[in-house]
């Protein structure tokens, strides 16, 4: 039998705090038998929550009060130093304490990121955690990092994400040796920034499978399995690619309404348009993980809906199951023995 | 009258050469009387194309032998020293000379750059030219700088990157202010890399309708008319525009191929789902200009079909219509007094 698994929500975080997060636990232990979750913040708001949607909750679902709630606006400084109980901090508190050995958050992501430095620590070796998630690609997905976490980087800190990347893609993927590219404006040895072409001369001697520099595009055309950028050019490109589909789809929209004509060949178009859509869901790609810490840190987006929130919850326990911080440990050990 | 607008076309240069370049040109002159062509290239190549064809020349449409092709693959400083009477540098001698006022290029990017910069220099203040494209938006049109010339910048670099952009959106779209905003990742001012916080507080004080920050998603979303960022981040930002409408086209044939009901349904949907693709064809945007020069320089895409080639050619001659240089000029004189 598999051991049981607790993970800690944070279930003030997000736009809908507990009316998203209660409901997508009670999915989670109603499917997976292995988990158990800790719902942590205003216990008085979660229970009035689990009365008003008439949910009964499983013995495997506990909840632990925090006072305070970290909001949006607050800088993460003033998170850590200032409300240490809030939902966010007594979550990953229940990581750092062995309660818990992965936390959910949809809450402010600086603060997160912040907070989980501050009580978790980084591995040794990383420098900086990085934000990393998985993006639909022609022929699957792609791993990405890092998307914002840090904004100007060095060639060892793309040297440390692409290991951590290639760890998570070999964990989440099962595949031996994951394409790992580095993001550029071209492909050619003399193409890129100061950057790029210092962490490619140190991506060389990376114990992984570095396949070279690669294109925007490739994130999507199922060329790599991992792609390594500075947080302020992969920010830079999942925004892009958000504005891009919402564009595609605001027309297309327009177009199927234009006209009484237009609105039947929609309605006759209907489950083709629905297949289509699924396959682009981005709430199939919700969840974001915070590599490099010492333990799992999921971040949900802060509008994810019940769906995505379950997804987010799915990646904290294939990451637990795999035990992704500890192969990254474990991937780094030679690396330092190395440079010492 | 207007006055007869003279455009040299490299004919050479991209996948197809005359092939393309050739077709757009006749239909250009065909449709625009206030139009001259002078098309630079392998003479003996541009008339079998023509007899090919059975394409009758105007007599708006002229051929200026050239004797070598610069590649693909040549780096820019080596087509500048060894390639002379290339077709790429005699179409850009022949703006330098004043025979034409715009230069149409499909031909290699960096040697395209390299060579303009070389034999038309840059305007007075402007330190690099930037590469700046027009992308689709939900309302209309985004233009964005720099897409690819200038890897490394610095926010002076921006600034000016700013004042062109800004003044290629006031003579294109006639609009007396258009909103210009800085590529960020978050709107706050406490977000970005030192480069972006830097180029803010300088844009603060440029004449310039500076709207401060915005984000990827931006670029397609209507917020802002401008959109400034260094090459690197633009190339990044652009390629992984492409690369996920690529990838919903071709989710979006499998669904509507999947079976012989979608099949059906694709050729009911099909005028519905032709007006969709024609709203974001790739095609209707062709044609980036090189701005910053003493001098008209757009460059076509390597693959530009005809119609593609005619749409960069319709730019140039918008630019020349609107004298861009000149105003990109007498916009930067204040700036340089007031640095003096």
């Amino acid at each position: 039998m598999v051991e049981l698994a607790t993970i800690a929500l944070d279930a003030m975080g997000g736009d809908f705090g507990p009316d998203v997060v209660l409901p997508a636990a009670v999915q989670v232990v109603k499917k997976r038998q292995d988990v158990r979750i800790i719902l942590v913040g205003d216990s008085g708001r979660i229970n009035a929550c689990a009365r008003l949607h008439n949910m009964v909750l499983s013995d495997r679902i506990e909840i632990r009060h925090a006072s305070e709630v970290v909001e949006m606006h607050d800088e993460p400084g003033l998170a850590i130093r200032k409300k240490k109980d809030s939902s966010m901090r007594v979550a990953i508190n229940l990581v750092q304490a062995g309660q818990a050995q992965a936390v959910v958050s949809a809450g402010n992501t600086g603060a997160l990121m912040g907070t989980a430095k501050f009580v978790l620590k980084t591995l040794p070796g990383i420098d900086r955690p990085a934000i990393s998630t998985t993006l639909p690609s022609i022929s699957g997905h792609t791993h990405m990092l890092d998307l914002g976490a840090n904004v100007d980087c060095t060639a060892e800190h793309l040297f440390q994400f692409a290991i951590m990347g290639s760890v998570l893609a070999e964990a989440i993927d099962n595949t031996a040796r994951p394409r790992v590219g580095l993001l550029n404006i071209g492909t050619e040895a003399m193409k890129g920034n100061a950057l790029t072409k210092q962490a490619d001369a140190l991506l060389q001697t990376a114990p992984i499978n570095y396949v070279g520099f690669v294109e925007g595009d490739d994130i999507y055309n199922g060329s790599v399995d991992v792609i390594v950028c500075d947080g302020f050019v992969g920010n830079v490109s999942l925004k892009s690619s958000e504005g891009v589909a919402k564009m595609i789809s605001h027309f297309m929209r327009e177009e199927f309404k234009r006209n009484w004509r237009n609105r039947l060949v929609a309605l006759v178009a209907m489950p083709v348009l629905k297949a289509f859509r699924k396959r682009i869901d981005p709430r199939c790609y919700n969840g974001a993980s915070m590599l490099g810490l010492q333990g799992i840190v999921i971040k949900s987006h802060g509008s994810a809906d019940v769906f995505a929130y379950g997804n987010a919850i799915e990646i904290a326990l294939l990451e637990i199951r795999k035990s992704v911080p500890q192969h990254i440990r474990e991937r780094m050990e030679p690396i330092l023995e190395r440079v010492v």
